[in-house]
């Protein structure tokens, strides 16, 4: 390729952690997972491969490499993808950053280093700036993930202005999975009129945070009810914006009520006739046969229909 | 080499997560580590090289393939050796297990995947099991690593219950480091009779763990307090026992009061006039000039003195 990638433009929008198709034996299913980012992309959701939705820190390196650069064999525009490239390790972060850089993905999602509790601001900053370092190239685009309930680990105010003083352009935005209204708000006051965008780590809170001046959200329920909430985004100082942030609500309180990964995976499996869509890696475990009643219940209440996603099985 | 690898034997004694040395662009410095093995061995003290003291998450697989292979080519018993081979990702675990039980490693020490927490017993099970049917190898003998501070993921009776009876033989035992002696108690009266070793995850309940008929402790600050460790594991039936004892968690709360695996780089940094042993990775930090000389200053009330460890320092 002698073009030369062109450095990423800010992002907005919606986009989903991706879920992660596994096969019996446990090894990703490449197949799917082309197949279902596809499906996202056609329906204006971009796509935050290897988030903590798709058991991105249930795969090695490796396997994370192979997926990225199959989903960009299969012409996906790199532009729309923002891989999650965080884990324990710093070379591993630098080796799946590089490789997503050079791909010209038009960002990463990045955790802290989130083994270690406890740990003060000085230690995250000397993480994020030794990957920014060794990565070395202006096209990098970081957006922070706060994720605190699961990481343990939080990113908080005071280290992201510091981050921002010292790599201005490179440190882009963030993924706020907090789910405290109170900490997204006081991000979009202080940082988002720096371009440091903000996302929402739910579409339960995406119409306030646009409101906000924030640059949309990243939800996980962007898997299976991905045009509803891009129809928010794209309608949002529309009248009927509160009734549809209403239901999106709704739609997603069936998903949160269960294991969440377990139930979205259940959900395509149901959706599509593809039972091995419902295979998750352990520590997880997919949902029992009542879990599964249930959901298949609550969805039909909320209009959801075996037809949405028939294309999301494997091929034959 | 044609001489088949042995089945390994029950361990016991004193192990301890043996620190990794940086070098001061953050690689991990294989003169300095290798010396450091040979000269906690010569103390008595085996080798749990990668564990949570190691900054072992903080490592790639790679470098810790690297660093297992350099310790071994130095001509370090591999029955000596009890590497922590737990990881999030089961193909990360399934690779360095591999790789320890091939070179013939006494045990590996194996956290929990622990990026997910909440996560229930039937998705630990499944954790282990699906490790050990891809290891496949009757040489395996897992240590189960309880920390559930650090790792936020807990290792509780009805699991280590139900790995027993399915994998007896391979499930060897446990480092406890809950630091609650009623769980560590209770695992000693359960599974200890069974021939499940149980190994405090501190010298300062070594005693009471070797009256409860445990096997040893492995402790991190076996880095640094090697030889009176061991001399209380060896003589912990004679009368001075619960003076020795006493003696221990003295100077283990020199450490424990400050950030800890600094404060044990520090000291190996005084001791062996080798500044660059106070290198760690981030997201962890040195000590401050402050934290640093009071260390010393308690470290001198306590007997240490600079001569000890003077052989650590690296190579010229």
């Amino acid at each position: 390729m002698n073009t030369p990638i062109p450095t990423p433009s800010r992002l907005d929008g919606v986009w989903s952690p991706v879920l992660t198709p596994f096969n019996a034996d446990l090894s990703p299913s490449v197949p799917r997972m082309v197949r279902h980012c596809r499906w996202l992309l056609e329906r204006g959701v971009g796509l935050s491969i290897f988030g903590t939705n798709s058991e991105a820190n249930s795969l090695s390196v490796a396997e994370k490499r192979r997926l990225l650069d199959a989903v960009l064999a299969s012409g996906v525009a790199p532009g729309r993808l923002m891989p999650g490239t965080g884990a324990c390790a710093l070379p591993d972060v630098i080796e799946l950053t590089r490789h997503a850089v050079g791909a010209g993905c038009g960002g990463v999602l990045m955790l802290p280093p989130f083994y270690y509790k406890g740990v003060g601001d000085e230690g995250l900053f000397r993480s994020y700036a030794h990957v920014i370092d060794r990565v070395a190239d202006a096209r990098l685009r970081i957006y922070l993930y706060h994720i605190p309930a699961v990481s343990q680990v939080a990113i908080g105010m005071a280290l992201i202005e510091r981050l921002l003083k010292a790599f201005p352009g490179t440190i882009a935005g963030i993924k706020d999975s907090s789910g405290d209204w109170a900490n997204t708000s006081a991000m979009l006051r202080e940082f988002q009129p720096q371009g440091f965008d903000v996302f929402a780590g739910t579409e339960a809170l995406l119409l306030p945070t646009l409101q906000g001046g924030g640059a949309g959200c990243i939800t996980a329920t962007g898997n299976v009810n991905p045009a509803p909430i891009v129809e928010l985004f794209k309608h949002w100082r529309d009248a009927d914006a509160e009734a549809r942030q209403k239901s999106l609500i709704e739609t997603r309180t069936v998903f949160q009520r269960l294991p969440m990964i377990a139930a979205m995976k259940a959900a395509i499996a149901w959706q599509s006739g593809d039972p091995g869509w419902s295979v998750l890696r352990p520590p997880l475990v997919e949902l029992d046969a009542t879990q599964r009643g249930q959901l298949v219940t609550d969805l039909q209440a909320c209009g959801f229909t075996i037809a949405d996603a028939q294309s999301l099985a494997a091929p034959a």
